[in-house]
């Protein structure tokens, strides 16, 4: 495993690399499911230079990738989950506070995450067997402060409707910030500067982090407490256990008639 | 006025290496008028540190400063503006994205700003006769595009409640950003990475970027569209020139019956 996660390492620096090196190229944007749902030239480039290394060396292995149709379950064999790049509108509106993310499991086992915050050149990695670390130094394990000395970080739509509570739960911290990249904010969750990430999110979009958070005393669960199924786009946090029953107090989900 | 401009970015670093400094000791947090208002020991060294500072080289000159009750009036004789720490609850809870700001006038003209990323270690200064920067490299003028090609910034329970429209300028833009800090948020209208940035503001949260925008095709208005008093708190917006009606099509102050 020590050999896969230097490798995976390896080639999340290669992924920023040549994000760096074609950033400021044409990056042909189109809109996906919505005006504001963008997937760039960069995007699926960097999504095909990870699946060919992969690939080249572990063929056998299986890949859940956000761009295209490679959608493996993470529950069964060797699989890999990669966002190319994560927080695609900031990348393209202001050039910082993107990430390339990449997750392995084994039978759905999280084996190692990691989180490359390319501008930053901040990489979150570990997890499993291997302490989690930004770049050389070991992240802080979960650290218990009264709720009102946290800030808490979501998607600006779903503060505005309150879904979930999670206004309420804005309301009862320090306060609510909207930074638009699940990496990015996660990221500040396990640097310990928020408190929890709360919105819509699929597989490739909380792998990583969740694998990270558990060594450091996070779970990320749908909003209704439950573990997500890495497989659905789902209402997810990832929540410290030490303050999951807090955070649930305003947290829940709405059933709908 | 070069050797005053020089002599603020000289002690605004001076202010930035304090904070450095200390950051780690015991901050001694209090709230301020409502349990998010925070204020730190740090905020009062810093505040004093600059107050101190410009006292010993202009006695003569006047100050406007966030805490305590320096509160000269920018419209007449030689003043200073001081934000010692903006972002302060950015500071306490994330130990990033907050800034020292300082900015100078003469009988209400800014000659001057400076926003100073303390971690980033990114200072943006110049305005009035000086280019504005970041850095050694000169700051964009504003670009138009699209509106829903940009993002736009402010207060998370501005945009929950729609305040001013701002949640509707939000769905017609690409995307909403909520930073917890106006210097970081100036800051990145000022590097183009937003497209305005809007809230409750204070004089010392918008002096400074008011005159760096002014040099880049930006003014600093009300949400109705008047210049900002410089004297009480009021909803206030960056916005660029080019932009300004069509941003106000979607922003306009309510009158309450």
């Amino acid at each position: 495993m020590e050999t896969k996660f230097e490798f995976a390492k390896q080639i999340v620096q290669e992924a920023a690399d040549y994000i760096l090196a074609h950033m400021k190229e044409d990056l042909q944007v189109e809109r996906k499911s919505s005006p504001t749902d963008l997937v760039t030239r960069l995007d699926k480039e960097v999504q095909q230079l990870l699946v060919d290394r992969i690939k080249s060396i572990y063929p056998e292995d299986l890949i859940c990738a956000e761009e295209g149709c490679l959608r493996a379950a993470v529950g069964q064999g060797s699989v890999w989950v990669i966002d190319p790049i994560d927080g695609t509108n900031n990348f393209v509106a202001q050039q910082e506070d993107f990430a390339v993310m990449l997750a392995y499991f084994e039978n759905g086992v999280g084996k190692f995450g990691i989180i490359y915050d390319v501008m930053k050149g901040d990489c979150y990695h570990g997890g499993g067997a291997f302490p989690p670390c930004r770049n050389n130094d070991p992240l802080p394990p979960f650290k218990k402060k009264p709720l009102q000395e946290f800030l808490v970080a979501g998607n600006s739509g779903m503060f505005e409707s309150n879904e979930w509570g999670l206004a309420d739960l804005g309301r009862a911290a320090l306060g609510i910030r909207v930074y638009g990249s699940a990496a990015i904010s996660y990221a500040k969750v396990l640097s310990g500067r928020l408190l929890t990430y709360i919105t819509y999110l699929q597989p490739w979009d909380y792998a990583a982090a969740s694998i990270l958070g558990e060594s450091l005393g996070y779970r990320l669960l749908t909003v209704s407490g439950e573990p997500a199924d890495f497989k659905t786009r789902q209402p997810v946090m990832m929540v410290p256990i030490e303050m999951q029953e807090e955070i649930q107090s305003y947290i829940y989900e709405r059933k709908e008639n």
